[in-house]
């Protein structure tokens, strides 16, 4: 699809430096570009490669601007406007609304006719499809499965009974939600499985990565905050409560009861205990294991994690010692 | 589903404290019960909920029968008694008998007519499917598969060649039992692939989570033990045994080769290298990493992991040093 | 299958020692092996089983031959040739060619004649699917897929739009090749999400584990080099390039836009954060967490990641103040 310069400006707030009607295509990287690509420049990890690239239209801020060797967008922030304007070149393919002939959808379901569902569904008692949804291929949805609207579900994705997705939201392939959490009670050497009779509510706005896996609750619901934004592999035991526009990274795994608060950041492959309490605004580094509470706002780092100061002493202590280690 | 008290307590052994006639038809949390709930109180974090539930009746030992304010069932292990209970009011549903219409299903094999085979599934040629077996919708089993009684495969399980699985047993969604192990001959700087031959012979009463992933052996079977429970995204690689009534948290991994003995306990994102014992009783902390054999009974905890005691030891002098780092 | 030792030796370059005619009809074990078997000792690990195999041959290095009790095939690599021997005698099973009744095959899609796409597989616009390749039952294949010659997916992946696979490479079941990778810009305290324009090209020769998961570039490609091995459940980000013959053990996570050279290799459970670059043979040993660029031929260990001695000399001057710690 191409834009003009001029209608992306008046569209998403950009000063425009350049030609208004000059058109773009799609995006590229500033080292990837064309004539018809437009590109972004937020990290100055990538500042060098402006003066050489060969775009038709650069997204940056005033700083940078007037290095800018073609047409320019400028605003305040340039990510956040470059993800707009992507979205408007290469809008996501929606599929035609309806229900592919393959699909089997039983008969207490409502769909609602501009949903889409495709090959090889399988759609379940009194589930409930909103405007717009869109259900790839290959979907099981258990009964009682209900979709709000504008719901994208790639491909191949699992949602166990009575599971809720709040509107907007997007599923990766392979995600299973609402597979049974891990409850066993112990007796005489040997282990019950205690039935999980709560289920998933998925708020609006959220990603959930591929084969990513959220537990449907104990009794009470495991409950995913809006817009948070969950990475391929993750895991989520029953009875999480996530707050809103947290961001879990890769292989996180969050265990049965703990509750993070609001924009929660964790780091690949770091693991929380069961029952904790992670406060607002705390960040998590990559790797990091968390056994304990964690207070609104705090850094952490390591296994068992610290604030992030006390994590870098004795990183450095530790090497330190190990240098002079035959003199102790 | 409603039960009585009473019935309840001659069924599963609890002494009732109230009113036999008293009907309840789900089970809740302590805080989250109405009056046709069925609660229970085994871990005394919860305790302060008890005197404010508003449950029909709660299991609960005798110790905490007095606090509590509503009918009581009381036992020696209420959270298994729970478990129990749970399991009549809210039976797992099981779908009718019989092959569903889209199911393919080779003509050699044997289903047994009390067992379910739901709608898209794959089932190739001499695979055997048990009396009462529920193989949920878009499962995969190839050839030579066999399934004992009562298994149940939620959906989109796959099975490979040859795998068995034991009486009762329970897998999640997304799972992937018998995939090719990770096996490989380096010549001249590049990898061969070794043919994995065997195939995986998982136990009964065995629970298998979402999108976990089991490899196939490579020349021996892969073993997992009657009664062991394994988390989401937890990774066994080829040739590994599990005994009997192991616990794998989400997203451990098992490298290949590796013996578990019974009643092992590995907490979320452990890892365990190849070619390992471990006795049985070991309990290894969440996020531990094992690179040598560990004596049965044992608890170890860290990366490579140490004895409990000796971890905490360690983690104890770090700190230390750390804060009076700029005195050494 | 059975075949003699003498073609076996001619057709693989062994030294034989003992009866050309004998015959071999699968592979084993030293320990499980019977007549009938071929067996390999490539491990000094499992040397004492020699004396007692039973197998009709084994292959083995000339250092070991003298001890050998039965039909000797004797070579410089007995991994190497017993992983090409093991091919011969368990043939991988193909499938008839063709597309099977129940499969949705786009129009414009180009699949070869000789090759063989699955039950119940959805095969999108364009694809194009190469001489003797093998798609099992259950794959969704996106839009202008193209997969080259003897690829083989075993069953149940997801290639998402635009996904390349190179001639040869193996993919597990459950895999997700071409998922949105991670990202997003922030604004106004919420996330606003980065469409991912680029795709997934996979070279010829790669084996993909189960459930692992490679999602597309955000606007460059994300690229796996030949010949590289990847376990079950890893996870590569966005833009991530991956060079030749690299091995990824099971569950490790590569950040976006990482680099590595040549035959890296990384155990399991590594973690390597984003825009880092990894020399070519570096190795990084399981659960380690990299966080900065390594040299080539480095090895690593830790997290945060040290070279091999200091990561040894840290633990060992831990070990040695724990013990001490009272005097301190």
């Amino acid at each position: 699809m191409a834009v003009s310069l001029g209608e992306l400006a008046v569209r998403f707030g950009c000063e425009l430096r350049g030609d208004p009607d000059a058109l773009v295509e799609h995006v590229a990287t500033l080292a990837g570009a064309d004539a018809h690509s437009l590109s972004f420049l937020a990290n100055p990890r990538y500042k060098s490669q402006l003066a050489q690239t060969r775009a038709g239209a650069v997204v940056l801020d005033k700083a940078s601007a007037s290095d800018c060797p073609t047409n320019a967008l400028i605003c305040a922030n340039p990510h956040a406007a470059y993800a707009r304007i992507a979205t408007v070149l290469h809008p996501r393919s929606h599929g035609p609304a309806g229900i592919h002939a393959t699909a089997i959808v039983a008969d207490s379901a409502r769909v609602d006719p501009t949903a889409h569902v495709g090959p090889l569904c399988v759609i379940g008692e009194r589930v409930v499809i909103g405007p717009r949804t869109f259900v790839g291929p290959h979907c099981v949805l258990e009964d009682e499965v209900a979709l709000d609207e504008d719901v994208y579900l790639a491909a191949r994705i699992t949602l166990c009974r009575s599971v809720q997705i709040g509107a907007r939201t997007v599923v990766q392939p392979g995600a299973v939600i609402g597979g049974d959490g891990f409850g066993f009670a112990s007796e005489q050497r040997r282990w019950i499985k205690v039935p999980q009779v709560g289920t998933v509510r998925v708020g609006p706005d959220v990603e959930i990565g591929a084969n990513t896996t959220i537990d449907r609750g104990s009794g009470p619901d495991t409950v995913i905050g809006p817009g948070s934004m969950i990475d391929n592999l993750v895991q989520i035991g029953h009875n999480v409560i996530l707050g809103r526009c947290c961001i879990l990274a890769g292989q996180v795994g969050i265990s049965g009861s703990t509750r993070l608060g609001d924009f929660v950041m964790v780091g690949g492959q770091g693991g929380l205990a069961g029952h904790l309490n992670i406060g607002s605004g705390v960040r998590i580094a990559a790797k990091s294991g968390i056994m304990r509470d964690i207070p609104a706002g705090e850094t952490v780092c390591g296994s068992p994690a610290v604030p992030l100061t006390e994590f870098m002493r004795q990183t450095a202590v530790l090497q330190r010692l190990a240098r002079k280690k035959d003199k102790l």
